[in-house]
């Protein structure tokens, strides 16, 4: 039976080459920002049946865990620096075990973001990230600092994780490819580390947000915290490949309000434009301009001519009735 | 019915006036060390009946998972700034969370330490609290430190944690009033964050652990860290006023191996013995002396003749059999 420690040093300790002054193995690691700089400070706790399905894959689970952390970094603009893993599991299953550390550290180390602590315990599974970065005094991109003008951005694409679960839900009939390619999308997120950090650290973008519940209820959390609205034009929304295939009624409710997406929700001042497409193309995250911030308060949502559109949306609420 | 936000506003959002540059309500708190100092930094996970039982009096439960963060704070010689709190949920129940809010906020408020950010969830009851304190470069307790001829000291008392368990087990009786006691030490525990403290900052002590599996196990990873054993008293162990009336075969045990106790374990130099007692006194927690650092390997249990004593001990390991 493989006890707590061995588990520990066994899967998840590893050669020491981090920023850390003290990493694994004593009552707290040791960390300090670089001279001058802030730390970024966020902890996501996925549980099973809940953010991701009984028997999820565990490298895909891995991946996935660190990515939803790394996305709160990128919306704030800030550069990965460490993270601590509290992990809750039903039984130590070495296989398991060995594919998850696999999927969490191939990412990691894709962002040189160093496993510094945490605990492991018995329990309902359940992974808790806490996750640190950096950034100078006054580079983040926080929620209330959008102004009336500025130019809304998406990067990336959205709406395919959407479309995976109502695949996997046979609410939508996928092929066997469309829903694998969405559901990638899915399991695998792509967090927008470097395009976060390229409009933080240029001072590109004023507000930005990661799209994690989707867009119309995330967005609404930049409109809220910066007392300002927005016009968004919904048929500007770049959808996901696969739900590019899909009817029109689809594609724009799960573009404007799907979930699981990991994309950035940004504003910017007009005059940014092209360092913005230049920057989106440096880091390898397509942009798309979908809208501006308006002073009237509340979304309003259009189509390609500017009609309103009313489209039935919710956020997602993890206490909401199902 | 109570919405994730909502919750969040209505029982963890307070006032700001601590530390951070930037606290609740973004996709990630900031947060700087004082200039020069470094952050400590630990992570806890509490799972319904491991940690605690299912039913649990909620704000006694805000407390404990609160103190056994600090106390990890503590062990280190790290003085609290701020946490991060991530909470599963099965329900978002106003009672439950106004008692827990209620006992997390008044011992974070008794040292100082700010909330800034987490997560809420449905799912199995689960808490997982990330903590930061801050201390100067070379100023941590590290379990590596012990060095040979070291005093063995112990902060407060031992085992009523431990007690209070067989009691609740029946399988030790214990009057209701012994039971209430006992009970106190293993649902409210004291984090020793300022001995903690002035034994780092006056650079009194060189290794510390705090006691939450039992002391010969907790002793054991200083041990193994410093390459060092150790030859400890047992009947010099200073057992809790209950357990204290308790045959000598059970106080050596739970003294010994407990568990629950959240008191610091910890090695210094002979001549720092006024001092240490000095900063006891000063910070309210009693020390007692109760053994010391061996070059040779492994832990040495003796009565108070010196006698060698066989005890049946073992730390609590999550996933050893049951």
């Amino acid at each position: 039976m493989l006890s707590e420690f061995d588990l520990i040093k066994q899967f998840f300790q590893r050669p020491r080459a981090g920023r850390a002054a003290l990493g694994i193995g004593d009552d707290c690691a040791l960390l300090a920002p670089s001279p001058g700089m802030q730390m970024a400070i966020s902890s996501d706790m996925l549980v099973e049946d809940r953010h991701f399905f009984a028997g999820a894959d565990p490298r895909m689970l891995g991946h996935k865990c660190l990515a939803v952390n790394l996305s709160d970094l990128a919306a704030m603009g800030a550069k990965p620096v460490a993270f601590t893993l509290a992990l809750a599991l039903p039984a130590a299953e070495p296989a398991w075990l060995g594919e998850f550390a696999a999927g969490l550290f191939a990412l990691a180390d894709l962002h040189g973001c160093e496993l510094i602590g945490g605990d492991t315990t018995k329990g309902p599974l359940n992974i808790c990230i806490t996750i640190f970065g950096e950034l100078a005094p006054g580079q983040a991109l926080r929620r209330d600092a959008a102004v009336p003008g500025d130019d809304l951005w998406i990067s990336g694409t959205l709406g395919d994780a959407r479309l995976a679960l109502a695949g996997y839900r046979r609410e939508v009939a996928l092929d066997e490819i469309a829903l694998r390619a969405a559901g990638a999308r899915m399991h695998m997120p792509t967090p927008r580390v470097d395009l976060g950090l390229a409009l933080s650290s240029a001072r590109l973008a004023r507000a930005a947000i990661d799209i994690s519940d989707g867009l119309a209820g995330d967005l609404g959390h930049i409109l809220a915290a910066s007392h300002v609205g927005a016009t968004v034009d919904v048929d500007a929304l770049p959808a996901g490949p696969v739900l590019a295939a899909q009817p029109q009624a689809l594609r724009r409710r799960f573009c404007a309000a799907g979930g699981d997406d990991y994309e950035l929700c940004f504003t910017a001042a007009a005059g940014q434009r092209e360092a913005i497409l230049a920057a989106g193309a440096a880091s390898g995250s397509a942009v798309t301009r979908v809208g501006r911030i308006d002073a009237a308060p509340g979304l309003r949502l259009v189509d390609a001519h500017g009609q309103p559109l009313a489209l039935q949306l919710a956020g997602f609420d993890h206490f909401a009735s199902p």
